[in-house]
């Protein structure tokens, strides 16, 4: 459907904020652990997050089967509670979207992600024509996702304007380096207060912020969600010394990233780091990474210990310094 | 499974030569034109190629549903003679591979052709990882599909190399422009000869034959099977002559693809370029393209009508000079 | 020379602040036309810089021949007032930057900007290498020049810091569009505040000064100095309204680089709309353009002029509600 | 000068062929070693090559300081016989281009080889001028260099055909890996066989001359001139079997470039692996590369001299056989 102005406001009402794009927790042999997936869920709603984003890439959506993310979004579903439930379906083309449309938004879905096509080789017009039809056929409002490293290619920012404008999506996931695009869509779009703009990036969150996002969408939420939390309440008050304060942590466990390892890939660097953090916070049970992603060794999650120990040594001496988190 | 050489020396004795990756016809509201596929088939292996080729990029695979690219396969299926049937799985990651497997091979297909991962950013060992554990789960032989044009990336001579040299792949289907890597890979491979090396290029394919492929698997020959056919004969027979008069006709019907409106993305321009030939040639029911590829134009129509004449005086001058096609 | 941290602190305390790429005037041949350059950098100092850089891209330092490059830095040398002169070297290669250090580096030079190797296919070991001899070589300061979209890749995190944190740099100019290195950047560098951190961006000038940077080195402020100097005023003060609505006229103004015309390159887009505007505002003469520039065409000067005049009613609003520029 | 097409020919006539592009051999110290220099040109031209490229990419052309490459053309131009010289002049934009022709272009001098404006995002009419203006200036014909690896774009083969067509350059040294350009302009330009169209690819030899290439302009040419001759005589006397035997072994010897060291960038692997095999073969003095390129070290050496000994094992081998070379 095109959503119309009072749904995107109702919805906007109810999920600016952190939004984690929860991580799919697996068992050793890489079969769904449904267990874990509600225990994540439970402790990131426990840290004040606004919503849960499913299947998004750090989510694993594209590694699922299309039973195991029917299974995901059903799990997520039977314990939700007021927060809004957004789902990311990544397809490669039109058909495939509205197909998994049909297929995972049921009425305890909130609103759906989606990507651009990609492995397609479109033009910039055959894009917005693919939000076009992905808009008039869902039943829930409809996000952009941009989402370059992947995808191979940005939504421009013309593109973006003209389906916000057009009231086709309520809103965008910026998942980008780039924010001059951002902020031509923040200076061009009207009412855009009223839009979703969520930002992707772990470290740029107070810029973000400032250009006009009102939510975070950004992987390292699945592991420090509260700091998120209290970040955008900071940038919300006006307190910029406490923003600093918590963005200086969100930079030292932006860490778990760093590669130290030729054979590993971007996404088992990321996803690998989080569920491996997750593991060490006791939230879930294993790091287990789907196919064909390399599995987290014990050097990558003796680096990630080390990382949040060095989070949380910083955080020590800020309380003992008198910094309300 | 992991193909014995045996196996491999069969389906090579079998599929060597042309084997069009085959358009999926439309209806005009964009469902399947079933009468027209088959009708495509019948046309196709008339023109004497030795094999089809279902769900390729110029076959919309990546667009059709999962039902869809059952469906078609499964008509294909039905319809087939001695001559094999390749089945593209073209999934981002190693789990929609396998689930597309399952789903997509039965007892009448005869090899599969996969891509590497994509929406993935996975590294070099783990793309080699994706195609031994696609190898391991498939039943039938397994073809690496070289496309970077909508990966984002080349499969690395190294892996293919590898893959091919261990007997986890019987072949490559290379739709790259670099002839560099198929040159190290003839080179480099034992018992080369012994494996599918194809093509995808419409325009190279005496320089691919000169390096070493035995097959063409080019967009093109949905609408020139037969001079595909011929000019392989020609190079076998080691008769350059006819060689190159074939290859003057195959390098202006390649002009069908010359993009004159910047709206309209490759995708879209090369299969609605096939499509449009295959309706002025009477074998298929529409040109209609999938979702969100812009429709086919009455001036791109014009277009194609202008290249099938100028080759078809082409062939007339040749004839009336005595040319053996 | 390496800089040691006295020279540094003196240029840091000297050109913190907006420094503009000075565009280089030509005759409607195509010759220097210095007094428009000497008019433009009149203009600029007038208007509150803190520092001129000649020779950057908007400067098309990459377009004059050696001997124009020396008549230009000569020129620009002779006007000098306290403000200091930054030199862009701008060569593919470290033998070459070398050279053009001998060349331009005058008494009346206080730093140069020098970007990585390009045409060079280089590594990053190498690209640091290279700023390490630069830095070795030079009577004044360096300045690395981050600058992927000509250069065709960005300069990593890594070598910025180990650049700076071993003081062989003073500082950078960040063209680059990902804000995640500078975040990085700043994050790791020990003492960062006593580094030059100039921002290319001419529309993320908040997000560059809350991350860190201290100077603005943006093509609009060729033709906007007083708004740019007067936002970094307004941010040093934390008035955040004020800056705000400084930032709503630049982000209007750089509209003038919108690009309407396919034959027209970026650089064409831009330098031409900055001299386009000049012209415009009476400080030079022409809006001629390097070769192969395309020519700026009446069509694009009224483009250029209708953005101004769109920036100038906007800004005669403000004043009229009694904003304080 | 816009070339007449009776020079055209002259010059065709003269240098069809092989035609290295000379490595320009350093000092340890990385000064010019102009007795290397003179010692390499006697080499190859004892070794049967129709001309010499000075100041091509395997020439550091773009390393070499103005008066470094005034000095190797006169050099050059000093030692001089009946073989054309052709020199490189490789400079970002156009004014450069012309002041490089100005200084380097002298009476021994038989034509000059282009690139495409780079470091400086120009569009594809942009860069047809750049040839256009080149042309008018050059008082010797003029080639257009295709080196998308260095300049980050390829030509077109709309601006190769143009340019050619209308006779503003009389040919091409193409180093893309992409032979489907090549195939184009050879299909598309008219009296395409009195054009000098040199491939720059050191494994597609072959491909580029069924293609119509009439000349090869290969970095490997410099340690193995008599080889590419050999192939070029068999090519032309339809020596299939020939052709193929000594493919095989400049298939060996381009391994010679195969990296096995991350830090080292691809222009110092392949110069580098040059030059140490020009040492060991005792032709010139030292295997110093300009910076920032990594020096060769004993370790590549090692690698160098075990491809060579491969290389010369499959000779010997064959002449044993009885290969005619």
């Amino acid at each position: 459907m095109v959503a119309d102005s009072s749904d995107t406001s109702a919805l906007f009402g109810a999920i600016g904020g952190v939004i984690p794009p929860i991580c799919t927790p697996l068992t050793p042999d890489r079969r769904l652990d449904l267990d874990s997936l509600r225990s994540l869920r439970t402790h990131l709603i426990g840290q004040g997050v606004s919503g849960i984003f499913a299947l998004g890439t750090m989510g694993e959506g594209h590694y699922l089967t299309p039973s195991q993310s029917t299974t995901v979004v059903e799990t997520l579903a039977a314990e939700k509670g007021p927060e809004p439930l957004l789902v990311g379906i990544v397809e490669p083309t039109t058909p495939r979207v509205l197909e998994g449309i049909d297929r995972l938004v049921s009425e305890q879905v909130d609103g759906i992600v989606v990507t651009g096509p990609f492995y397609a080789n479109v033009s910039e017009p055959e894009i917005l024509r693919h939000f076009e039809l992905v808009a008039k056929h869902s039943p829930v409002p409809v996000l952009a996702y941009n989402m370059p490293s992947n995808t191979g290619y940005a939504l421009t920012a013309h593109n973006m304007i003209e389906l916000l404008a057009e009231d086709l999506i309520v809103g965008i996931k910026d998942s980008s380096l780039d924010l001059t695009n951002l902020r031509r869509v923040t200076v061009e779009v009207p009412n855009v207060d009223k839009k979703l703009i969520f930002t992707g990036s772990d470290t740029l969150l107070d810029c973000a912020l400032d250009i006009g996002a009102n939510g975070a969408v950004t992987g390292l939420s699945n592991i420090a969600a509260d700091y998120f939390v209290a970040a955008m309440a900071a940038h919300a008050g006006d307190r910029r010394i406490d923003l600093s304060r918590i963005l200086r942590v969100l930079n030292i466990l932006v860490q778990v990233y760093v590669p130290t390892e030729v054979e590993r890939g971007p996404n088992s660097t990321a996803i690998g780091a989080l569920k491996s953090a997750l593991v060490e916070q006791g939230i879930i049970a294993s790091d287990a990474l789907s196919e064909p992603m390399t599995p987290v060794t014990e050097g990558r999650r003796e680096h990630v210990r080390s990382v949040l120990a060095e989070a949380r040594q910083l955080v020590d001496m800020a309380e003992s310094q008198g910094l309300a988190s």
